[in-house]
């Protein structure tokens, strides 16, 4: 939750104008997102029949964690799922027809999109109705995405986590939780050894936590946060989205109606292979050894005294420790064959 | 900037029931506000002919800093003084009444106001005829608040600026600047001899820098942030806006032009007696030490490593030195004889 740059009322209309989008009428710094600036502005816009009408966009300043050269993969990736019909926010182009422009602070330039505003909370304690429509928005996207002509590699995968996790060391994993190096060591032997290559893949959203996710009630208004979105296996997709989404946030708790919901309305729309269902498991463990490396990073590389507390890495190890016992991989056949 | 307190989105829709407002459709953490937590809420209500509207409020959640006890009186004093028409946000009452609610959460019961939401953008360069109109403003809510029932004491009036600066120590003061523990001698010894105590007064914002005011061109559309708002001399709030609105902001550069606006600006609504023009001067060495008391105790009490940077006391010593010069006494003149 951060704005990193502040912009003053004058610079903000000056940015807003280089947009065909009216005149700047609001604009507040909101505490989402971790690495960008971002802010909920509101115009107001001349109609077709004159009348005035409030038009609302949120405008996100890349601070250094985006890279520049990645943000026309990530703009026209949503441009592209929201003219397929895929419940993501439309990014606004300039009055040159570019999808981000360059602003210059005391820091150095910037990159700025204006992206459209979608209605919907994000949810806290999903329900089985919710988790079903989240499934089944990931399956649109995956879909919707089939034709994207660009790609980008996945930076969190297996050599990030082989990586992430060997400059934890043995000895800092061991001092999250005494068992943390021998899980960590026995899961990255079984990954590298079974890790599979040939299953279906294209743009994943590669992160879609509760958070990132938009309702209202039972329907998804928006998927939001692409800023991990990368080319890479959908069935890899649907094990981060199961290991966001089917636990207690701690990772002790598994929720099977919630399983069993998430993969059902992700088969309705786009069924699961044979062989991307008998991978499932492994995925898992692969997407739970994702978030427990970063976390563990976090864990051991954040100052005792900052302001962010980092998230527990158990959290995750809780969670691979499900998905390695065997008699927990019957979890995935309910919802795969409904 | 901050979101102190996480709230689900089961929690707000249960917390935005309360109140007859719609159905909550948005809940957006902002990142205003130093000691609260604030969100920018939308919901969708029925109208009288049937069509579905949408409305917005800021919930506030009141974190530590402020009082609870202190509460109805910046909640009333808002539904008062938009009642009699100053540009300030109304609070919406709960279904049964009342102006704020309690909320339990892990770090025990905290209070919440739901308050109107107003268009329009703090600036950060004002031009003359924003000063003016500001001006105008400040003496509405002086004019409004006159039959407003309740009183609060002011917590930071000279006893506080006292006790502060004795905190920070001479030898702290001299840290930050060679000069400064000779300035605050002098200055607090002269405004303990010297602070008017019979000029008209009533409650005064206490604390209108341009972050605090909303405005659209020229037009004030809101003043926010009533949570110093206390009973004072209105001549001492005219010279905290002075302090606040005419120089740079790292006090270096006075505007005339932008002085003269705002006394005008404010004689126009509500004209300053002789003896309040006389103690102008002196007011505002008060409104520069106040402001100088707490961001020195800030910046010698702030851990080095903390995220958030303290605001430079030296800023207000500038002042300071401005107003304690006699040949800029005459700078109240142009304004207030207009």
């Amino acid at each position: 939750m951060a704005v990193y740059t502040r912009l003053g009322a004058e610079e903000m209309a000056g940015i807003i104008a280089a947009f065909d989008v009216g005149t700047l009428t609001s604009a507040k710094g909101i505490a989402e997102g971790v690495s960008n600036s971002n802010w909920l502005i509101e115009t107001e816009q001349d109609g077709p029949d004159g009348q005035k009408r409030p038009r609302r966009f949120i405008l996100t300043m890349f601070e250094s964690r985006t890279e520049i050269a990645d943000l026309p993969f990530f703009l026209d990736l949503l441009d592209h799922l929201a003219e397929h019909g895929a419940p993501v926010a439309r990014t606004m182009h300039d009055c040159e027809g570019a999808s981000h422009r360059l602003h210059r602070t005391p820091d150095g330039d910037k990159a700025l999109a204006l992206i459209e505003f979608l209605p919907g909370v994000s949810v806290s304690e999903p329900t089985p109705e919710q988790a079903r429509a989240v499934g089944g928005a990931l399956a649109q996207i995956h879909l919707a995405a089939a034709n994207f002509p660009a790609s980008r590699a996945n930076s969190l995968a297996l050599p990030a986590w082989q990586q992430l996790l060997a400059d934890c060391g043995r000895e800092g994993l061991e001092s999250i939780h005494p068992e943390l190096g021998r899980i960590v060591e026995r899961e990255l032997a079984l990954l590298a050894a079974r890790w599979p290559a040939d299953l279906p893949r294209g743009v994943i959203h590669a992160d879609l936590f509760p958070d990132n996710v938009l309702m209202l009630g039972d329907k998804v208004t928006g998927l939001i946060d692409f800023y991990f979105a990368c080319t890479d296996l959908f069935a890899y997709d649907v094990a981060v989205t199961h290991a966001a989404w089917c636990f207690s946030s701690d990772g002790a708790r598994f929720d099977p109606a919630l399983s069993t919901a998430l993969l059902e309305g992700y088969c309705a729309v786009r069924p699961l292979s044979k062989a991307e269902q008998a991978a499932l498991p492994l995925l898992a463990r692969g997407a739970a050894v994702r978030f427990l490396a970063t976390r563990a990073y976090d864990w051991l590389n954040t100052p005792a005294d900052a302001l962010v507390t980092p998230k527990d890495p158990m959290a995750f190890a809780r969670r691979l420790e499900f998905y390695a016992n065997p008699e927990n991989a019957r979890t995935f056949v309910d919802g795969v064959s409904a």
